[in-house]
């Protein structure tokens, strides 16, 4: 079928290339209008305008939009007033469900149908397959349903899980109707939670095989630096490349992101050319609040998006309050260098 | 080569079979002689005894251990002086590497070699292989290569790491020699760590989305229950088991844990069969000590380790401290039923 | 100054009463006319509705809200019709601050003040002062001091801190006009959130004192219980109450909330009149949202928050989560009891 | 009595001041004579040498070490083969209460008594008095009764507990036998791990506060930022010098930590003169591997070490790989300077 796609970055152009190559056809728009001339290909028809594409569209139109999460609101408050009743609006971005809710309301009385696609998958997803999670009204997932099954990753990504019965559902195929309108960008906002906890929980093991020569290593003796009390415990200078890679096979943490660590360490051992400052996203934050408003306990992902605060230098000023209390009641002062 | 194994469980037994299948010879012991006579196969010798066992090995013999921690340190006692100079001990389990490194020097005085193999691969080592972690000295380690090499997976199990040239090193066939004495379980100890924090993060991720329907459900209105604001944004009642799936294809967080999840939510979409008291079998507090020893950061991984110590009710008592604290500047009195 | 206050709970009332000792006049109202016939005393008018509340305070009326937060709301819509131009609402409960920001707009439009008091003291309040967190306009805070000055512990409740100069800021005398309006209840929220992680620092830390025993009792043996290394290292019965009492003298946690908990363990040694089940009551919810946002870490708070809804039983399902995931890889059976 | 101090340190002097003050006469010895030179005073006699020191005392001597716990050992071992049966060692420093349980059976061999005194005031002490937290033999710790009451605050330190009866115990002066060797250093090691907990409770709280107007400082739009949701809801600049003082009286969070922040703050408002590099010292490690051996959660605890751990560089080799993943999966580089 036909689908108008909005954002021609390494997402949104990944995605046009998947579908035409699986035989939909694509009206392609970016504000960058490199973008667009950059995308070319049998089935791909560029847009000069938002105009023109809206223009170049059948209707009911398929719009999918894949920009950034701080401009998704302002591209679809452009397109609107282009569309017809009954065109349908695609939000494959990573924007907050809550978003959703409120512009799938306005859209509705314009008589234009929301959906919001979570959208997992990274530069490989070309190759590999996007896992698309999907919320919004069923007759209206239905009809895009060959869509997101030319997206996703198809039943031979992955080893049947046993004791499924014969009748695989989307989900075997790498999407999913998660629900009503924002449901798939909830579900989209928890995997990447788990995503940044998943992340964290192979750094702190690195980190601490890292750390097993410590006893190697001469250490300041004075006041402000705890010692080592068994030395001779930690004399393991261990190769964390050699490690993350022998995981990969046969052990219980196997997975993708321990795949792309592995090859990180093949490109650069000591991972020189990153300081350690993490970025973080919307999502982990995201996830961490509605636990809290569920009044469900998320220690672990939450340590784990408070981790990139940290990286952040978010805790300055924290820490300056605990040198001051150390200072006045033990008149510690603080230690300026470490040679640990 | 020939291989003694002593310790005949799930585990044990099915590196006999992958070992016999490749061609070595195993010779068997387990003090339970039903484990013994359970398991037959060409190329397989049953001891009757641990004389019986040392008897039926061909000198210099090497003999993997792999029963419970508990009972590892008796098991080597009893074998140790039936054994000659220059034979082989490999333990299997899940030691702690301290001990290792003791046992290991007090083999060496008498001319017996010690390794230390962390052997991850859960009830389905048998097909897949295991990943093995291995300690201990140069030589013994390279003499062993056959064995570790019929245990493993073998290259063929993950897809190659992007830009590793040409010479694969036994890391890429699922084994590592990792360093001296007690360097493989220590990397064992933290794979385990590792594995811990990762079953967490999914296991809050999936809670998270257990409660989206919060504000669907009808809660108790009174002083000791925080109101939820916006119940119109939990409205969701998701599939879990779907989610699981949908996750396994294309998606940043697939995994083998998570292949393992949703194969259990399967079986038993609301896990009926499970109270929610997890146990810990070591190795996630040894990594925390670890951690705390080496002066690293392991917030994820030790809310991991925490969360299952809260499973098991040892916050009982920090609990009640709470609620007394609370009567006593509040007036609060415990709310005894909870319908939320 | 007459101030009118609605609202006669133990707070209420207690505001009331210190109020009037200090030579100010109230006039009382709350909608169950037991807790409006239970108030007596001079310079204490009761009204018999708000329609009489509001009548019998002079103009510009002031009127205290101290109702539960879940009601605030509806108190205040109800006032409103009554009251007039130049009339002040304080709000003195637990209110979100965001609430106080849309209601202190919707207010100003009718030319009504509005001021948002934190008020912490508790049960004892009425004897030792309520420390006030007051946001607001200058001039309205201004008119309202003496009330603040009166209800405030006073300037002799603590030793003067080193170091400062002559002049005492009202800070000193136990309340501080924070900032615009909401600025009060967000520090008192963040109070809330530092008062949760306070009292979890004591309650681990005791909790960690009375297992310090564990090595005197027998513990299980079997492959779901992690055996004691050094069972001689924890032998020590320790008498909890007598290690809170020793505390509060000289040494550097001592703390108003370490005095309630050396009170409570005199009351009743073992706690066994508490299950552990912690309500959480918003603030430290909101706090951690409020570290969210900003993006600053927020760890040990936020753990604190997500303990209180472990001893709710709000991680149950991730629990058998892991447990699922258990008996997956590994064939573990959950293990049901504990003697532990 | 007549006690001899070794370790002339801020705490050593203090305590044989306090000692002096109250009628004890005292023998004191440091390896840096400089120390021993700058302490005089009535009933304060000065060794020489640690033969001297041993001379002046009679016996049964009692000796208090006072030193830094990475020299507790080695002053020991030099002062034992001075003394003679039934002497008494006290070691008054944060050693590990594991080495008390080690060198208390070594001494015992010899005859010689050893008791640990866990000592909290920090540098207030000599004027407020030290809580002790005291391990030892029962008879031995009735002899040494009067040098602990006139070290302890004394029964006026605090308002007495609501609900005790009319016998106070020691605990209610401020020292306490918490139980055999090395209780004393157990329950002071957990009075630290709390502190840690408190210290971080109130870094927290205020580093939010801080931050409470983020909504009014311009931030970078990249896709490397998360966007504040509610810049509205973040604009309160708050004085956080006037808020730790406000909080001192009649709050639920008064504390003396409080009581030494309020005052920091009111020397160095900005908090200048620190760079945010904090050490920790033993206790909290101690704490944290008590909590794990017993298998009791202490997510606060843990979290405030931590943190520390952090504040020192220590995340630093997990961020960068957190970074690596980032850009393998996602593309993402890393952002180098921050706005906000």
């Amino acid at each position: 079928m036909q689908l108008g796609m909005i954002g021609l970055g390494r997402m949104g152009a990944n995605l046009v290339r998947r579908l035409t190559k699986d035989g939909h056809s694509c009206v392609v728009y970016d504000v960058n209008a490199a973008a667009v001339k950059a995308l070319a290909g049998p089935d791909i028809r560029r847009a000069a305008s938002l105009n023109d594409f809206v223009a170049k569209l059948s209707h009911p139109r398929v719009v999918w939009v894949m920009v950034p999460a701080g401009v998704t609101g302002k591209t679809i408050s452009d397109l609107v007033p282009l569309l017809a009743v009954g065109d349908i609006i695609i939000d494959g971005g990573n924007s907050y469900y809550r978003d959703d809710q409120v512009r799938a309301k306005a859209l509705k009385l314009r008589g234009i149908h929301f959906v919001d696609c979570g959208t997992s998958g990274g530069v490989f997803g070309l190759e590999r397959g996007y896992c698309l999670m999907i919320g919004g009204d069923d007759d209206v997932i239905r009809h895009l349903d060959p869509i997101f099954k030319s997206i996703a990753p198809g039943i031979a990504a992955a080893a049947r899980t046993v004791g499924r019965d014969d009748a695989a559902g989307t989900e075997e195929h790498g999407y999913l109707h998660c629900g009503p309108v924002g449901a798939g960008h909830f579900v989209k906002m928890v995997h990447n939670g788990i995503e940044y906890a998943l992340m964290a929980a192979y750094a702190e093991g690195l980190n601490i095989l890292k750390h097993a020569d410590v006893g190697l290593r001469s250490r300041t003796q004075d006041a402000e630096t705890t010692p080592l009390r068994d030395p001779e415990a930690y004399q393991y200078p261990i190769d964390i490349g050699k490690v993350a890679e022998v995981w990969r096979r046969g052990s219980v943490i196997s997975s993708w992101l321990l795949d792309l660590t592995a090859a990180a360490l093949v490109e650069d051992a000591d991972l020189k050319q990153f300081s350690g400052r993490v970025s973080d996203s919307g999502e982990g934050r995201w996830t961490t609040l509605a636990a809290v408003d569920e009044g469900v306990p998320a220690p672990v992902i939450s340590a784990a998006l408070f981790g990139r605060f940290e990286s952040q230098g978010e805790a300055n000023y924290a820490d300056r309050i605990l040198s001051a209390m150390r200072k006045q009641f033990g008149g510690h002062d603080e230690k300026q260098t470490d040679t640990s």
